[in-house]
């Protein structure tokens, strides 16, 4: 049911989407979708948390991994771009403040201001081990999740280039941009 | 009275923002706004195409100027970033195809076309002179554009840095990952 609504948010926008939409695309009447939730702005939540739940989860996977903060940095954007190229990511990203209500609003920055701060210390330990060349920690990682929330935002699913050489080519740009000099990822 | 509706669209997005609203921050009456424009669609695309108009600007001034590839494209990001710190900037990268008219739509995405088009059209000039080292020019011209035009998805105007020291400190990312090895860009 989420995966159907997020879909539908993602095609048409969230404000042109009705749950008449939702429901005639499950083939299901509108009562079965009021039995899981209260209302569209509920629903829109759930779908915005998802994508961010799949966020979370890249980053506490990677957060205690061994080798350098670089390896840790570039393993963590890699599986941020592959989640940009899916309905729940593109779903973050093209949800404004505004479309949320204020106490989903208030819970959806503090899920990424925590996202935010585990790349600025995976960033910072890059820094301690010598693997990154960062002279601001916070434009860095604003920079980079600027890079690739770009895809969700942006990219057309029917141009050229598939997801996996979407995301490869993104964290390669990002990756030469703070790799030090003549580091195997600038080579 | 467009940067006033501009500045509304900005803060409380398109669609909860009323031609009232408008009307009452500039101290005027709807019917004012009437004789201007037909409705607020076309104050929005008129919004877009001033942003628009601005980064075409850029694109113009730069495109015959002297130099390596790679100085005309740091010239045209530069500038670009500073625009995405701006009102009709942030209007451009913050409106969703789907908010405007299906006539406003072509329009928007063909000016947009042309930009990304005069864009990779430099990184060309710029692999053919050596200044610049990308493998693909569409996605490197797709990643530098994302990056700038997070800026003003999610630049916070009271934060701690200046729109100046934004667009350097974007610009300066975006080159590093383009810029040959030991050039001056990535000393």
């Amino acid at each position: 049911m989420l995966l159907t609504a997020v879909q539908l948010f993602n095609e048409k926008g969230f404000n042109a989407t009705s749950l008449d939409d939702v429901a005639a695309r499950l083939n299901i009447t509108k009562p079965i979708i009021y039995r899981h939730f209260s209302n569209k702005d509920q629903i829109l939540f759930e779908c915005v948390r998802m994508g961010l739940d799949q966020v979370r989860e890249a980053t506490a996977a990677v957060a205690g991994s061994p080798g350098t903060g670089l390896d840790r940095l570039a393993a963590l954007l890699h599986r941020y771009a592959e989640i940009m190229t899916m309905d729940f990511g593109i779903c973050v990203i093209r949800t404004r403040d505004h479309e949320l209500r204020p106490e989903s609003r208030s819970r959806f920055r503090k899920l990424k201001t925590e996202i935010d701060a585990t790349i600025c210390e995976i960033i910072e330990e890059g820094i301690a081990d010598g693997s990154i060349d960062a002279r601001n920690v916070r434009l860095t990682a604003f920079a980079a999740t600027c890079t690739l929330d770009g895809i969700a935002r942006w990219n057309d699913p029917a141009g050229p280039n598939s997801p996996e050489e979407i995301a490869d080519f993104f964290v390669n740009f990002i990756l030469r941009g703070i790799a030090p000099r003549l580091s195997s990822w600038t080579a």
